[in-house]
């Protein structure tokens, strides 16, 4: 019996050992990462950099470059998602436009750059002037009548039809990840699964090409949430620059959280509401570092957006309001019901969206996405059309209904009548009864209400790039916004009534219908997502003051108490779970009393679970146990009957070992005897070379007793981000549980179909 | 041989140990609570409360009041919190004044409130009123010359040293806990630590009232972080009135740390930064449910502090500031080098703090803290009077060093020579020439801030409650002002330099030197605690702009850079290392290469593991092992030869099954045999009844292997909340690691004194 190893020398042994061969640490395409082998991974490339850093001034330079790689590429985030944002706000403006006619003296103007250039404008026509012509105007030279306007009505909806078709095409040619709002993937990534090219440079530059398609098509749609994966691209982008950052997934997942957080900074101008809602929403781990690159990202995405200027007005906000009274207590009754309306309505909606999903992907309906995607634009231009509060941008609509009526305010909205004897101050208006433009534009609006309420359901979950902000803060601003002129009427000519003798005394300017439909709208953007600080930090972002914190606070509360009476998912959360995600969410709460034996397999009457022995097998019964079995990963242990546990060694790293010594190093054949321990077996004289397979074994693996509750697994699984989990007992090895065992696990405790659960 | 349990029936012994015996769960005091036993009894807690919900009417009510329980302590929180921080403002105001003199129509008014029922005052003597009289006014009648500067001068003096003694002997008979800012200790607390009466009822009187008094003696301390202490002691009393908060230790943490999000909210009248101070600064676990709670208490605790009103100015925030020019990018050199000041300063104080801190530990100077205090009173006392910037109360010092010079500020730093010429808009003056008053202010400026640089150092760590935001915010104005009038002047009479020249014409306003002691503020306070978000967002919630995030961003992160290089401890976690408590920092990246088994116990050498077996142990062996060990817990194994892990039972439950048993369960003798398996082992007929435990030990003990990398362990400790963690071999038990352990282990890689970790 001579030693075997002896034949090629310990050190050429040792030096291919030492040396890693390629792919060894990369994972699969859908599956899920081991976070705290990144981390260790991570650690351990630091200390390499550290020590060298001292051997010379170069290795010093570049470990500082190192140290400050983070900064840059957050910087680099920071100043892509913004100019994105700009551009795609300028090119939405402008094919808005489009849509209703064209500026003759430079066709790339929208309608408000064409006619700032016009020198006969005066405040009140600011909308009007020569140089823009409608489509009537420039077809058939006529502005006014039946014809100009079937005319004008036609074109809307050819231009709609030619902008959806565009986006359609584009994204199933090109990028079929780019669809949806991106969100439920982003949750599911950052929370450390694998989906290879739904953060690649090509949905990079279709989702921001095609977004502009599709808000430009009139569709009740957003571009907030798939800017949020837009940025994540530019995250993906340009983490891919530095080593740190590509070779590792947990590290680049801190920079997608970092970049999640610079979109929604970008969406709405809120660059504090963004890291709030990547923290509460979207990200999974979150150390403090991340927190404050997050914000430094977020930061210079909102300032590079503000130099850009889409709006034209010098405001970071998308929404900028500024009322000019404070709140009364007794509105809080309104608030509260407005509250409630959003926690019905989100709950509804993620109901009938979820069905009519469901439907999509079970039934014939799914094959043709081009098909879906024409109607339902067809539907939405012609009903569109004809009212004006749906003909316009959605975001325009907010806007206007957020704002006050000031005294120059031209709006339908603010048509009060007036009182010819008052002298007119710029603000503090008091409130004055509604004039016929007001009873107008309510009917309008109560259409245009029950027609997004209704479209959108249909809308989301297409196949093109589709957020849910915006047409969830419409629905809400406009109930808000009636509810609001509703009680200002009625305390204006109710001023005697004891619940507003108070603080309405006539000629006093007491309710704020935009402060209605600014509360309406955070209502039901919380019953949809069911967030709640970060909502009410963007809010209170976009209007800049303390003082409506609490009327927002208290309809955000309402509505997510009430919507979750329906459901404890938000849509993103039932977006994943109706696409089987393999999703462990931190909000979850497990309760159940079950056992990590439960749920660990093999279960009984299964065969025994696949392990390796530390020695005596062959080259041959790894590659059989591979090829028989799919699991990720076997246990080692000391030997069958044993079962003491040493380590755990990962299906991909086992092929790749295998295949790599087979080519590299000479004498290793089928018959090679594997193992895993220190030293080589005693082996015969006359048999083959041994494979040393220690150093992808991970001698540390992750044990539990088999009487350890589900609950401290679940809390162990998603605090430490593991893979798997082995079960002992009393030293000896029972079973593994893995991350999919879990979520069936919790999905059959939530009498829900655990084979959803789809991906490993 | 037969069934010993037989004797008193199984019925019989299954009730003594299904009923929970007194004290179990608890812990004693200066011991480290294990988070997750503490979150697995709640959720038992809650599956009761959820099963027998469905039984009565009577008991779902229950549940609903349960679930609401925790909206309730918040509410209360914010209440009091609010309350006290209301009433403390309104008595710091008026001892402040009682320095100097006293009201005559009143005595319990303060200097403005006499002023203000002055009928006689005009804008600018509003300080001036016939009922305000100073006490050389009062007792000898007259108001100028030398011998009525030295009576005030005196007064002042002895008003001082009266109340510091007062304050200085109500902590030392009374409060002992109540010294410092707490915020040390709180930190240690709420990471899973127990010191008994430190959030207690006294602890909370003692602090708000000798707050006022130490706050009025004039001393170089501020009110922010005690406030912090005082929020959290409402929080601990009104979870004692709920059994879910005040039975699990683990959730009486949530509360707590909500608590001091409001502490945070009312000190600064910054809501959403008391979160994020508690998020980033203070808490250890914070799940998102807490999140949500805090922002709750911040803001009932802020508008009830609000509806208080105790600045007279409806406003919420500490010092209110509206700035009417925007900064420009030529300005971030003068905000960078006031970052690099901020981190210099914080560097320097926290070493020479701790310095003197450590000396009043180990010499004599500890011994008489009540001369400590008087002595450091007389000295600030003589040092400031002669001082206007000093002798004021620090926070109106920081509120006027804040301010922009409008054009109503009758400010010695508005002293600027005017252009006769110009008519008076209210905002928007041009920079001016400096008068001979800004220069004055200028010396006097530079004196304070000599002066407060140095008395701080030796303040902070008295036995009197002290905090530290206001003084290093005060240091940080002082040098800002001084930097911004400097560069408002160079630009006056420089206007044709190249910096200048884009951006400052003549006649234009474009230096802000408020903005500039604002910027100062955030980079000391940024220094000495290491805050980098919350700050910011502290900040901006006092500016209530977007605008100024660049220049206090730049500011705060230059100035955490400059003093992490100089050691990257906070003041927090200096002072918490020099007091030794035992707290694992999830901020510390461990990043050495060492393995579980080079901390484990027992080390080489060593005697080995204190352990139980299953079976076959008498009463009296674990008495005995008890009373030879002090060790928290022992593991229990199947016998001495296997070391097989079974699971782990904590001493204090050890002693206290065995004391009852002996008390309540017949036959249970010395030389019962304990036993920890399902089925009593087999004992010969005429053995006593044995004693069975199982129910005591945990039989899912936390096992790492050998081989696991010490940064794993340091991980799952922080992350799980471990207070031990056994180390096994391929299945066999070989040492244990405490939470202890680990921090020594971290002290000694980090070169410094593992001895200095003192508690359990």
């Amino acid at each position: 019996v001579v030693h075997a190893g002896a034949m090629s020398g310990p050190g050429n042994l040792m030096d291919f050992l030492d040396e890693p061969f390629p792919d060894v640490g990369t994972y699969e395409d859908f599956h899920t990462i081991d976070w705290l082998r990144e981390k260790s991974r991570d650690t351990d490339r630091h200390r390499k950099i550290t020590s060298r850093s001292r051997e010379s001034v170069w290795e010093f330079v570049k470990s500082l470059l190192d140290a400050w790689s983070g900064w840059a590429v957050m910087l680099l985030i920071g100043l892509l998602a913004g100019t994105l944002a700009g551009v795609i706000d300028l090119a939405v403006d402008w094919m808005t436009d489009l849509k209703e006619g064209v500026c003759l003296s430079a066709f790339w103007y929208s309608h408000e750059q064409c006619c700032w250039t016009s020198n006969e404008t005066t405040f009140e026509d600011r909308d009007r002037c020569p140089q823009w012509q409608t489509w009537s105007e420039l077809l058939v030279n006529r502005s006014e009548g039946a014809s100009a306007y079937v005319l004008n009505y036609l074109m809307y909806i050819l231009w709609a039809l030619l902008f959806a078709f565009l986006a359609v095409s584009l994204v199933r040619v090109f990028a079929p990840y780019a669809c949806g709002s991106g969100i439920p993937e982003i949750k599911t990534i950052l929370s450390g699964f694998i989906i290879r090219g739904y953060l690649g440079k090509w949905t990079l530059l279709i989702k921001t090409v095609t977004l502009v398609l599709v808000v430009s098509s009139g569709l009740s749609l957003g571009k907030e949430g798939p800017l949020v994966h837009v940025a994540c691209c530019c995250g993906n982008l340009f983490s891919g620059l530095f080593s740190k950052y590509s070779r590792n997934e947990g590290k680049r997942r801190e920079v997608l959280s970092a970049a999640a957080a610079a979109g929604v900074s970008v969406a709405f101008g809120a660059p504090i509401g963004g890291v709030l809602f990547s923290l509460e929403e979207v990200s999974y781990y979150f150390p403090l570092k991340t927190l404050w690159r997050s914000f430094f990202a977020a930061l210079v995405a909102a300032f590079t957006l503000r130099s850009i200027n889409p709006f034209g007005n010098s405001r970071l906000v998308l929404f900028y309001v500024e009322y000019h009274t404070p709140w009364y207590m007794a509105e809080l009754l309104p608030f509260i019901l407005l509250g409630v309306f959003g926690g019905l309505w989100g709950a509804l909606f993620i109901r009938g969206n979820i069905a009519w999903c469901r439907r999509r992907k079970t039934t014939r309906l799914g094959r043709y996405p081009v098909l879906e995607v024409l109607a339902v634009t067809a539907v939405t231009a012609v009903a569109a059309y004809p009212n004006p509060y749906t003909r316009r941008s959605t975001s325009e609509l907010i806007s206007e209904l957020f704002n006050d009526c000031g005294a120059l305010a031209s709006s339908q909205l603010c048509d009060y009548v007036s009182d010819p004897n008052m002298t007119r101050p710029l603000d503090d208006i008091p409130d004055r009864p509604a004039g016929r433009g007001v009873y107008t534009a309510m009917w309008q609006l109560a259409l245009a209400l029950v027609f997004k309420v209704v479209i959108t359901v249909f809308t989301f979950g297409m196949k093109i790039p589709s957020g849910l902000f915006i047409p969830s803060m419409a629905v809400g601003a406009m109930a808000g916004r009636m509810v609001g002129v509703g009680v200002e009427q009625l305390a204006y000519h109710h001023h005697d009534w004891i619940v507003f003798r108070n603080w309405c005394r006539p000629g006093a300017d007491c309710v704020t219908p935009g402060l209605y439909a600014m509360v309406g709208a955070a209502a039901c953007l919380g019953g949809v997502t069911r967030m709640t600080v970060s909502l009410v930090v963007i809010m209170f972002e976009l209007t800049g003051g303390l003082e409506y914190i609490v009327p927002l606070m208290a309809a955000a509360v309402t509505s997510k108490w009430v919507a979750d009476a329906f459901g404890k998912e938000g849509i993103y959360e039932a977006h994943i779970h109706l696409n089987g995600y393999p999703f462990l969410d931190v909000k979850d709460e497990f309760t159940h009393r079950t056992l990590a034996t439960d749920v660990m397999r093999p279960r009984r009457g299964e065969p025994p679970l696949s392990v390796l022995t530390q020695d005596g097998m062959t080259v041959e019964d790894v590659e059989a146990l591979i090829k028989d079995t799919d699991y990720n990963g076997f246990p080692v242990v000391v030997s069958r009957d044993s079962e003491r546990l040493i380590g755990f060694a990962q299906r991909r790293e086992l092929i790749l070992a295998i295949k790599n010594a087979r080519q590299r190093q000479d004498g290793v054949v089928s018959s090679s005897v594997t193992y895993f321990t220190e030293e080589p077996p005693e082996l015969p004289a006359n048999s083959p070379q041994p494979l040393k397979l220690r150093r992808i074994v991970n001698l540390s693996p992750f044990t539990v007793t088999d009487h350890t509750p589900m609950e401290t697994v679940v809390d162990i699984f998603r605090k430490l981000g593991l893979r798997q989990c082995l079960v002992t007992r009393s030293g000896r090895l029972l079973g593994i549980i893995t991350k999919k065992d879990v979520l069936r696990h919790m999905a059959q405790m939530a009498n829900q179909d655990p084979e959803s659960i789809m991906f490993n």
